[in-house]
């Protein structure tokens, strides 16, 4: 396999934008280092065109989660176009933001009012500073990813361990004024006691935050719990739904499991592909939105509440959550049949329709790299997670499927010879992503 | 004048989304309560049709400086048309944003790399967090605006009127944590000695940020004398080019006063009407990038930096900010000329492009909500500011200004009987917005 032209770009691009891409997963060192495509000249359905014109099926992030109803969807792309007919931008507002607000609003019975911003750690800081002035604590207990905001990380001066288990070991964090020490505080995932200690002796929180559930189901009634304690130490509960929305129900996992926050924060497939965030919130605390000021030009743009509005009446038509719940489903249902006909150890991790797996090995980075190669051959590109979309057919997994089948079987019959399988990777192991254990 | 549709979803709006937009300058009440036409149906030019398809020149703000080029430009359409057509989105990155970060770097030749975002107020972000990890100190000496964000307004925090010269007066800030006091230091525009004491008495000053020039031009050779005392004690220097970029030269005001920062933010107009901005700096600032994580999913759509690329090269054809800075100067002369033949005393400010009046008058507020609410009768959105764009033809501007003319002369007429004025605006007197005083 020769290097290819999008290699080579991403050598160029590594000069003159650091670290290469505005987004760490989408990083050529996180799949296939050296031999990754790295850049698209087309995508629709599931199928990308890399720049030498070469198609590959993909199997892995779809957009890092925003494509539920594929690339290219023809639907959210015909709103898009009108929008683009009628004009993106003016000096007046666009009417869609507060048809798009209604609309959340019925999805989110329990809510009153909604606010829009076009990335999701921005989403996530105007619900922060909304519910720090509602809440008059700065403090936040926080169990997830919630983007890259100084808010954030700050957990990470107290302790530079103390996001490893949400965000990435070794993540580091320069830059974020050392004064925010002590104002965030996290707990793990189904931990409802860690988090009662926190609450009983950390005084200046004020807000729980939390992603609904990534990598683990909750137990014991784990959500309830975390709700009820919002309520009898008086925090506000916010719910970040960027990943997990619309993936297992129309709207926000929360949803699915009868809990609701005093904010939610949406995004990634909100707008299948085009940037849209909202935040939505009960009015005690989305009316502090006004004692503060929380304002930005290119949130008025058109494009992003345009999109959405087709993306959730084509997702509540196509009921597509239920279509990649199943989907994904059946592909976890057979890596582990595959695993178990050739002996390996695997750990499945994640909700049905963003699943991922690891070898319970020290060889994992090695034998996902090999993967991700060897698929990358036979036109997929795929690594050891998967966003399922609508686009991806029954056909296209089973193809897949079959596929992964033989590298595992390959793996497996030469395991046992030292060193063998990392021999044949023609380029460097692949870095370790983001290891979320929340 | 009936209160139009437009009047009935914005109230509405400002039920369900807390301060009805998500720009504070795009707030009805910031230009003729009650019956400002508030939302658009189409845009196009520098002509906008309202809800009830009933159509405005607009002579005001132009989407609040997005629109150099006019709505809904041809050329731009077309690169975004393109790229809906090949996907917005993929797992792979987009080429054009290897592109764009190429265009920036020969614009702004004393520069090596290049991030993007989708909001001008997260750019400042950006720049801020990789100049705090470059210096190791979390202070800044700022002038001017710079979004909504936590380290930007903690300049209140020390004093709730420190950013009424830089902002708005009043403000809010609630929710901004308290222990970034002391982190922020504002200094005002042509002040050096302000800035110099600054420097020599904040110890944990380690950035000096501040927009190019705004409402005043430079004196005395400020911003060289800024740059001067950044190299003088060893700080890094940020300008803030989003309002300023491409309004007199192509790229950032300091290209044209020979002054170059280590980081430039740019925004606004670089799309034309499309989400985009670029933190564009030295290699020995910006390689702390990958210090720290900046990273975000809705960053890495492609028709951000498709919009861009098409909007400089149009720019570049065009000779734009020639047309622009001619015609904003024609403007200026005739308000003046139009003040004095009247006998009002009017303040003129701001960049040729992008200029506004006030009058030197406790009835300034009055008479701007009924020239707003004239104009209207007249078919222009126009307030006491203009942002110039390509799409505003001699005629139309002469047409504006005789409409102008008139109703400035009927103030002149009825100033002296008490509140006649006052007493014919249909709604109530306009807020006051941004009184920036940099």
């Amino acid at each position: 396999m020769k290097i290819k032209s999008g290699q080579k770009l991403w050598l160029k691009a590594k000069k003159i934008i650091p670290g290469g891409s505005m987004l760490f997963s989408k990083r050529s060192e996180q799949f296939l280092p050296d031999f990754w495509p790295a850049y698209f000249k087309k995508a629709k359905g599931c199928e990308i065109w890399d720049l030498s014109g070469k198609k590959f099926i993909d199997v892995s992030l779809m957009g890092v989660g925003t494509n539920i109803l594929g690339y290219g969807n023809t639907k959210v792309d015909n709103a898009v176009k009108k929008t683009i007919r009628l004009g993106n931008m003016s000096t007046l507002n666009c009417p869609e933001e507060v048809e798009l607000a209604e609309v959340l609003l019925k999805l989110n019975k329990w809510s009153d009012s909604v606010r829009f911003t076009r990335s999701g750690g921005e989403a996530n800081s105007v619900a922060i500073r909304i519910a720090r002035a509602a809440s008059n604590k700065e403090g936040v207990a926080i169990c997830g990813y919630h983007g890259w905001h100084d808010w954030y990380l700050a957990a990470k001066l107290k302790n530079k361990n103390n996001l490893d288990t949400h965000l990435m070991q070794g993540l580091m964090s320069q830059g974020v004024p050392n004064q925010l020490k002590n104002t965030v505080f996290p707990f793990e995932y189904n931990n409802i006691k860690q988090l009662e200690t926190l609450l009983k002796t950390k005084k200046n929180i004020g807000t729980i935050k939390l992603e609904v559930s990534r990598n683990f189901l909750p137990k014991n009634s784990f959500l309830k719990k975390v709700k009820s304690l919002s309520k009898k130490f008086k925090k506000i509960l916010i719910f970040d739904e960027c990943s997990s929305g619309f993936r297992e129900c129309l709207g926000g996992l929360h949803l699915k499991y009868s809990v609701n926050p005093d904010i939610a924060v949406y995004g990634k497939a909100l707008g299948n592909g085009y940037a849209i965030n909202a935040i939505v919130g009960t009015k005690h605390v989305m009316k502090f939105c006004t004692k503060t000021f929380i304002s930005s030009t290119f949130w008025t743009e058109r494009i992003g509440p345009s999109a959405a509005l087709a993306t959730v009446r084509e997702m509540k038509r196509q009921e597509s959550w239920k279509y990649i719940s199943i989907m994904g489903k059946y592909i976890k249902e057979n890596w582990q049949k595959i695993a178990n006909k050739y002996d390996f150890n695997i750990a499945i991790q994640g909700l049905d329709s963003m699943a991922n797996f690891n070898f319970i090995s020290s060889s994992n980075q090695i034998y996902k790299t090999f993967i991700t190669q060897e698929m990358l051959k036979k036109g997929f590109l795929a690594s050891n997670s998967i966003y399922v979309s609508t686009a991806h057919t029954e056909k296209i997994i089973i193809k897949y499927l079959r596929e992964l089948n033989k590298i595992f079987e390959f793996i497996a019959l030469n395991k046992r010879k030292k060193n063998h399988i990392k021999s044949l990777i023609m380029g460097k192991v692949c870095q370790t992503g983001f290891t979320r254990l929340n």
